[in-house]
């Protein structure tokens, strides 16, 4: 498996340089390429877009050439603009960000996902030297993304190719076992018994409420919360104290 | 099955308001709420960042309060501040937005995605009202997305609650028939023949090919192209023409 590369061929505005480094951090990538970037001043849009990418990404971006580029890395280039049909093979076949992760994670070889220009995105020129093309599945009366945003869901797409593990917390462990979500039910058991549900009512009240719990992937927490409402509301009817 | 409309609470920049009404535009949403919205001057960086949702999507966005929002929507806020665990659940569980897609596929209730201000996102107390809370999967060094690259790929991953299709060529109607790859190996085998690559080496040479094509979803274009390009080098060769 390999971390591609970002490579941005002749970018006009610094904030979608900026965008896009800012969009790599948040997803793992590190080796930002630039052809015929503008210039990208540390007070300008650049670095001002870059959020914390500003620290590294921002300022370890190389500039190389587009042959440079080719030499080097297997390359694939981005495009909204598709071929129609297989009578020319500029921009056609194409494959989508989540077909290219599957390949892409069976590779050690460099790879660089390259990304055109602000107006017209990459060339015919450009893309027939590129190995192979990618687009973003979007609304067909309105493929054309804006630069960065397109380079921010390649790197969302692709992150697991760059990122060990990502922020989400894990759920299982925190999941409420069996036994916790039994007690939940028998509490809730008794409460009908106690605020007088009808007797033929409560086993589908009761399977109505297991149903409800089932699909929630209940934490122990939640299961735990209310067993003790319910207890409680329960001992609080015995006694009369809450019911006229 | 719903089609979401976006929220955004207090945005500070007209720039990522536009940048959301283009990711709008391109996965197909329309239903822009804006909850304390900044000036969106015509001429200024929200219009200049909405791409053709300039022409719908933005000029439709309607300003509704936070207490309209959570009355009249089943309300999913994004965050990158997640929970650790389930001691608290102003932020915890929280769903990836693929999880989410599956689950809105199933409902016809009105549904709102809701995305905070820029610097602190949605506060504890907006959360503490919202339905359900997402957030999406990158870098624990680095989960906080930009507002408007968050939005672009919320919609993206859930652009098929909006879309009937996308815009990419159907391949599976130019894949290269059996029958037209068959032909092409046996132009391939020929051309081995009269180059004269050793006959005990032919076979092993004939099953990489066999096995690098098959890898390829060949189109029939190709395979009428290469079988083409095989003859002619059979021919040239029995000719002598081409050999020294």
């Amino acid at each position: 498996m390999t971390v591609p590369a970002i490579a941005v061929v002749d970018a006009q505005t610094p904030g979608n340089v900026g965008t896009i480094a800012r969009a790599m951090k948040n997803f793992g990538f590190t080796d930002l390429l630039l052809i015929d970037p503008p210039p990208l001043d540390p007070m300008g849009e650049a670095y001002g877009f870059a959020g914390q990418a500003r620290d590294d990404v921002l300022p370890a971006a190389r500039e190389i050439t587009f042959d440079a580029l080719v030499e080097s890395y297997h390359t694939v280039g981005f495009t909204a603009i598709t071929g129609e049909n297989a009578t020319g093979h500029v921009r056609y076949p194409v494959a989508t960000p989540t077909e290219l992760g599957d390949d892409l994670a069976r590779t050690d070889e460099p790879v660089a996902l390259v990304f055109g220009r602000e107006d017209v995105g990459l060339t015919n020129e450009e893309l027939a030297r590129i190995d192979r093309v990618c687009t973003i599945p979007a609304d067909p009366d309105y493929p054309v993304l804006n630069l960065g945003q397109a380079a921010t869901i390649a790197c969302y797409e692709l992150r697991e190719l760059a990122l060990a593990d990502d922020h989400l917390p894990d759920l299982t462990r925190d999941r409420a076992d069996p036994a916790a979500v039994e007690r939940l039910h028998e509490r809730f058991a008794d409460l009908l018994v106690t605020i007088g549900h009808p007797e033929e009512k409560r086993p589908k009240t009761q399977r109505l409420f297991r149903r409800l719990i089932g699909r929630t992937t209940l934490t122990d927490r939640e299961a735990i919360t209310l067993t003790g409402v319910f207890r409680r509301a329960a001992m609080r009817d015995r006694n009369g104290s809450d019911r006229e």
